[in-house]
């Protein structure tokens, strides 16, 4: 693995000040049943994700000429949720080419917003996206291995801090790694002390296995695909595996099971909705304090997890409100 | 009636001095579905409703040693919540009478934060209340007819103007008339040009009544209880009525399947749990358009919509989110 340039406090400091007044300052929300956990709830933002600040900073980091031409991106759904939201606002052409198993109301969603979707099979979409890209002249934005995509999403760690200066533990899922790698880097860089633990589903825990290894170590597509949290099915590349290795104090695993029965209790509890992605954050503080404790030493003092999207379908949200799973 | 000194910008902004760290300082959200609609959600406060302001500012004006006697007050349950939310922290008695029609999660939730609940019919509750004080020593602090109270809830309608200084027209539910007027006085205040319209619910229009009588007309409790918006039930003070006269542009009503699909709404599209009572605002955005332009004449510029709550039984929450009324 060649060395990388890792993104630093000043890219994500940067980065705030481009995404102020378009995405949402989300505050840290305490339910009162759940005393020590504070919650970062990034399902508030505009298209319903964190997504939107790397996007925003993506575009806003791109020369004039480059971004007149249009941008396109592969995406589960809310990063080209986020990607048309930023281009619409910009007014240029925006192209999402999506996996054709992602639930239709991501799909629409991203038509909404004034982007072309394109579908293919999943294994496709990274190439399909080169090949868009080269024909139509747009700039590939990808949804996290890239820098400016990394410090946008680090502002998320950046207000947490902000906000409460003597967090113990942040909480940070893990799918391709952009928020995780970005959070981090906030985090550490301004308290140091602070744990930040990233969390994944059991069924598509291939972080924890490239962190171990020390090497992306890629899942197969039949595998992730089990895992209800569909922003989390990706695996790592080279350069947030590089930013985790360096920032990151370790992952912790959560089943189906926690994950969905956490999206009712967040609806239940916290009056918000998120999608099973956004639970699994919630779902370790929730189902494995005695871990956080032995492996990570975080016993008293305030543990962040981070909320990142809420665009889940309604029929199963329903569903895991009636505490059905 | 005789006069009153009415609540001034600088009471409000008083409040917003004892509530900060305590309350949730709420951002403005703006979904992508409902262009020209912020929402104020209120829901995300630590008890899922905006009451805890005005809880936490009464208590902070109390004389110590009236405070430390404890407290007492009734409600239909989220002002309960507040002031059990508020006693607890600061370590004092606290003993809420409520409706035995109260949504037994609501009951629950003023238990679980260490209050004494007392059940009584819906008619009774001032009677009892006052009764409680005297036999027990607790000063009473009723749920909206009181200055502390008012200058509290008001502390929404400041950070409203602070987020959105163009802001043309702000939606907010009547129901004692506490919220209204405190968000009346901060708005009109700060933004005179800018118009504050009350929202109450068809069967429970006791308000609008009370404005073109100026007089406080009560409605009997089982005309305002068909209202699934239990928060709106109540009638207004003369406090009350006193500042809506002086400071509320006028009412919208808005009917009971209006006030149910846009519960559903705004789980689907803004990702957030509102209760009933905490949806009317929105839904006169959503179905009173017309409206908000002939009597107001609010045609473009922002409009925000307060969320008062989210605390809504779980079983009838589903059942909206998947569009069953």
């Amino acid at each position: 693995m060649r060395p990388f340039a890792l993104v630093t406090v000043d890219d994500v400091r940067a980065a705030a000040a481009h995404i102020a007044g378009v995405a949402v300052r989300t505050p840290l929300l305490a339910p009162v049943s759940w005393p020590g956990l504070w919650l970062k709830p990034e399902n508030l933002q505009p298209i319903g994700a964190f997504k939107v600040r790397g996007a925003v900073h993506a575009l806003a980091c791109l020369p004039s000429n480059a971004l007149a031409g249009g941008v396109v991106t592969h995406s589960s759904g809310n990063h080209g949720q986020a990607l048309a939201f930023a281009a619409q606002r910009c007014g240029v052409r925006c192209v999402v080419v999506m996996p054709d198993v992602a639930p239709p109301i991501k799909v629409e969603a991203v038509r909404a917003l004034g982007a072309e979707v394109v579908l293919v099979p999943p294994a496709d979409r990274e190439a399909r996206t080169e090949q868009i890209a080269a024909a139509r002249g747009l700039v590939v934005i990808p949804p996290f291995d890239h820098l400016d995509i990394i410090a946008g999403q680090g502002t998320v760690g950046l207000e947490i801090v902000a906000d409460l200066p003597d967090v113990a533990c942040v909480l940070v899922p893990v799918g391709g790694g952009g928020l995780a790698s970005g959070v981090a880097t906030a985090v550490k860089g301004l308290r140091p002390s602070a744990r930040v633990v990233g969390v994944e589903p059991e069924v598509a825990a291939d972080a924890a296995e490239s962190l171990r290894e020390g090497r992306v170590v890629t899942w197969p597509t039949e595998q992730t695909y089990r895992t209800a949290a569909d922003g989390l099915r990706t695996n790592l590349s080279d350069l947030t595996l590089a930013h985790l290795r360096e920032r990151l104090d370790g992952i912790i695993t959560v089943t189906e099971a926690e994950i969905l029965s956490t999206v009712g209790a967040l609806a239940r509890s916290a009056r918000i909705v998120a999608e099973p992605s956004g639970a699994v954050a919630p779902a370790a503080w929730l189902h494995r304090r005695d871990e956080l404790r032995d492996r990570f030493g975080v016993v008293d003092g305030p543990v962040v997890a981070v909320v990142t999207g809420g665009n889940i379908d309604p029929t199963l949200l329903a569903d895991l409100i009636l505490g059905n799973t």
